[in-house]
């Protein structure tokens, strides 16, 4: 099986706290050693030129893990169990993605969706970019957005997708806590197939002279109003 | 006069739009020369490499203007026509600054107040993330916060800071249109002194593992809840 890395103090502490994916190795600066969420890792001690080597960036912050590959989940799995997903149609910048991760987390939706093509999918600096927060939500990838959001919207489902131009307002639709919310890219919104997919389209209302708000920013707001009242 | 160096579409296009600080000069790649948004500040032709000189960094996009300083407001002229205020206690981060920046313009907060010492102001970076909202909004450096957020309370203007551990829900406190709103730098929280000058504290609950929103996702679901009855 290929191994996968995942760097940085939070991102292996996470890994190694959600236990979803076995981890091979660690390789942490000496000092590092008896911190007491690494220790049990046994880790190797590493230079920090052969850690930099290891995961191909200096932003390791001490700490490399070898592990398994991303744990994604089947989409009728991240639907299994009903909360709100996050579905991404076309985000690519691993920030916005590690950014979002860090919404559904803290915001309790269950996960996120994304595309198979179009997406970078959870590398080693989305891990990084959302704290180790990938390691806690279910991730599923699909081969065609629409076809799933067809799929998985039923009488208990509603699919909400957000467009800046002809949405509703956000604040006025009744929220259910078993929604998708579906963000298109920064700029380009939504694709026409995944638009009509949706039960409704929502806006946040924009007061000011730029007119998108950041990705993870959308994402934010919609997943707390989605669960308001929880 | 000292001249500082506005990079990137958005950032350009915005700059001139606004209309605040006066541009000395603007290179553009020729093919940009004809934008309708450009062609009045009649660019000079440039080369990539000469514009990545001038900017330092090839993020440039392919324009470059050369302007005033920022022109950052005195704390009273940011305070004088109420609104809602985003108060920084420490962000250090280009990316958070102009993220910040985006959900303060888009979300109708008047600006943003951060300490001269500790925070790098608006640099050319933090003009890039925020795609331009700084130049519509209004960015005041103080020398102290927590003396700022003393002289500007007052029975009609309220200091909400958040504060992820003690705070009540955000969703129970009432909130006023005049409002400043503190955010600490991520992880660290507020600072003694300026957490003891907030009327009131506030929690985005964390229903996750990975503890804390990132900040510009903090500031956006505060600045449209302060707003949310407009």
């Amino acid at each position: 099986m290929s191994r996968e890395v995942v760097y940085g103090r939070n991102p292996v502490r996470e890994l190694i706290a959600a236990g979803r994916r076995r981890v091979h190795e660690v390789w942490a600066l000496p000092e590092l050693r008896d911190a007491p969420w690494l220790a049990p890792a046994r880790p190797r001690p590493a230079s920090r030129a052969e850690l930099g080597r290891a995961c191909g960036t200096s932003d390791h912050q001490g700490v490399v893990a070898f592990c398994d590959p991303y744990p994604y989940v089947e989409a009728r799995d991240a639907l299994a169990e009903g909360g709100v997903l996050v579905a991404l149609d076309g985000a690519q910048d691993p920030r916005n993605l590690g950014a979002v991760a860090r919404v559904c987390d803290a915001g309790g939706a269950r996960g996120m969706v994304m595309t198979r093509r179009g997406s970078p999918g959870v590398t080693p600096a989305v891990c990084k970019t959302s704290a180790g927060a990938v390691e806690h939500i279910l991730v599923s990838r699909v081969e065609n957005l629409a076809s799933f959001l067809h799929d998985a919207k039923g009488p208990a489902r509603w699919v909400v997708g957000a467009d800046s131009a002809d949405g509703r307002d956000y604040r006025e639709i009744p929220w259910s806590s078993d929604t998708i919310i579906v963000l298109g890219a920064e700029g380009a919104g939504l694709r026409p197939r995944v638009r009509s997919a949706c039960d409704e389209l929502v806006r946040i209302p924009m007061r000011g002279r730029v007119d998108s708000l950041n990705l993870s920013v959308a994402a934010g707001i919609l997943v707390y109003e989605a669960l308001r009242g929880i």
